[in-house]
């Protein structure tokens, strides 16, 4: 549906090493001739009549208006109470299914070469409720808080996931062995998406198990769908498996729209500097651009950034190398002009 | 202050590999002349008044009397509601901080090499504190509980733990950031058992970093204290990295007493056959020995344990050789004999 002409997209360009590797993005788009303008938005926290920090409302009407939405990191305002704005986004726009493809990439070595899984984490709910109190003193409480309808939905997310990405297999993780009402109806609710696309293959594994396997032999996974968080456990794992937050790309879904953003820090150590790994944000574009049903774009552009990493010139820093920030985009969008 | 005399110690052999795995450990420790004897007590779970299966009464006993216990693994029983007899023996004995040191063993190759971290578990709450509710249909809540006096137990046990096991650092790990209250107080308690053993390094890290980490260098760790769930998942997840369960100890310690584990399962399929791996159960025994202090019995049967698997000769088929549990005991007996 999004194919046809110009689209405009809301880019927050974030804190810290956001604002380069933001311009990279930028750069490397223009260069592939990618139809979408990008309306630059800053998140730069605003103070609510509540003295608490908040997404100012200039940013939020921009994804309302546009429903696609590319994200640098943000730093989350220092002080007790303030709450992660990265969360108050994915809950501003119920952004309820975060996606996070890991595959090993070719020429950066690891100690796995066979991972390609994708995690698919319910984003609204379960441990991330925000719902605690301290019933006496030195006694809390922290509420997971499981629906039917968000596990549902997230269930049948990741089956069409699976489906319309030529995957085979989808696993939920779960703890129901211990929080049997709570994970139990998020399986219960796996069980049932199963049930109604046969073409898929089910199975059901503890995350305890799962961490265990994955370390082992990764190649035992395909898609994997569970609660918040132990998709933020489980997808940091995989991460690490492939090399890390610089190099994995993650998109959150909605139903009104969707925001896709690099989940590493804001690096404020080497902010400014053209030291910053641009690939998490450009892979995170690029998963964008075929959730935007612009393939060929996307293709594009990730052979050109693969193709850089795999001949090693110009890697940055953190991937061992001693390329620039501008070094490595300039690399990659010579290879797209080159195609 | 146990060294002297012989002690009794408790055996539940437990279900399936159970007894025969606990028949190696038995044989192991009357070669090494080691001055315990076994009180052998059954845990097929018996039915009480609410029709609920339970932890017989004698075991229960034996374990009160004897304050220490080694567990082969235990089946749960079937059908919905049941929980696990596993949980219910730590709860029972309040065996509040659980002890799983993973290390790589020296022979048996993984991806890692240089493994060697403690994960201390909080035992007793938590995410594990069954509270659970159907606050309306299709909307459940699992109560996460942190208490201070569990929280600053187990943080005082880990600083306790390293040094007296020559370790240097604790870490934290939490998610305070979005479990602000709940993890925040484990956190604080951590932090105050740091300042009174400033002779410990401590830190504090997120979850999802440490797992990140972890698979790419579990060099950066060392004692790691967590609550509950998040335990179960790191101690799998480092497991995995030293070759799996069937390899790594584990201990349930508390302020009456101790119970000693594999944490493995049962392999109902293997059962009987001659072909289970008893070392994981072993290593637990040999914990087992330096918490009673015998340090010597535990240093000699380790010794022969670890020289076994690096010859590689009669290792069972779960670690890839040939080997029958009966062959892979003997030839660790036989080396203790020839000390
Ligand atoms: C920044 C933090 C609040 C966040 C989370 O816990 O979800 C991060 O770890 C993530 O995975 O996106
Ligand atoms: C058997 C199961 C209930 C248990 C747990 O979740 O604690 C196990 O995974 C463990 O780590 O001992």
């Amino acid at each position: 549906p999004y194919s046809k002409g110009v689209r405009t997209v809301t880019l927050i360009p974030g804190d810290g090493i956001g604002p380069e590797i933001s311009a990279a993005v930028q750069k490397i788009f223009a260069v592939a001739k990618v139809p979408i303008e990008w309306e630059v938005v800053s998140v730069t926290p605003v103070k609510g009549p509540d003295g608490k920090f908040g997404i100012p409302q200039a940013a939020i009407d921009s994804v309302n208006k546009n429903t696609i939405g590319l994200k640098g990191p943000l730093m989350t305002p220092v002080g007790k109470g303030h709450r992660s704005l990265n969360l108050a986004l994915r809950k501003e726009f119920n952004l309820y299914a975060n996606v996070r493809p890991c595959r090993s990439i070719e020429g950066y070595k690891t100690l796995y070469d066979d991972v390609d899984v994708v995690t698919i984490r319910e984003n609204t709910e379960g441990e991330y409720s925000g719902i605690e109190h301290e019933i006496v003193d030195g006694v809390v409480q922290s509420i997971k808080l499981i629906t039917e309808g968000a596990s549902r939905r997230v269930a049948e997310f990741a089956f069409d996931y699976a489906r319309n990405n030529g995957r085979q297999k989808v696993t939920a993780v779960h703890k129901a062995n211990i929080m049997r009402m709570s994970d139990g109806l998020f399986l219960r609710c796996c069980r049932e998406a199963a049930e109604k696309n046969p073409d898929i293959r089910f199975e059901e594994r503890y995350l305890d198990t799962v961490c265990l396997n994955m370390v082992q032999d990764p190649g035992m996974y395909d898609v994997l769908v569970m609660p918040n968080l132990y998709g933020d456990i489980l997808s940091d794992l995989c991460a690490g498996l492939v090399g890390g937050l610089g190099l994995t790309p993650s998109g959150n879904i909605g139903t009104q729209g969707a925001i896709f953003e690099s989940v590493h820090g804001t690096a404020p150590d080497i902010a400014g500097q053209d030291k910053a790994n641009p690939t998490a944000l450009l892979l995170s574009a690029v998963m964008m651009l075929r959730y935007m049903n612009l393939p060929e774009y996307a293709a594009k552009i990730e052979r050109a950034c693969y193709s850089t990493i795999k001949e090693g010139k110009y890697l940055t820093a953190d991937l061992g190398g001693k390329g620039k920030c501008s070094e490595y985009t300039d690399e990659i969008c010579q290879k797209i002009e080159a195609e």
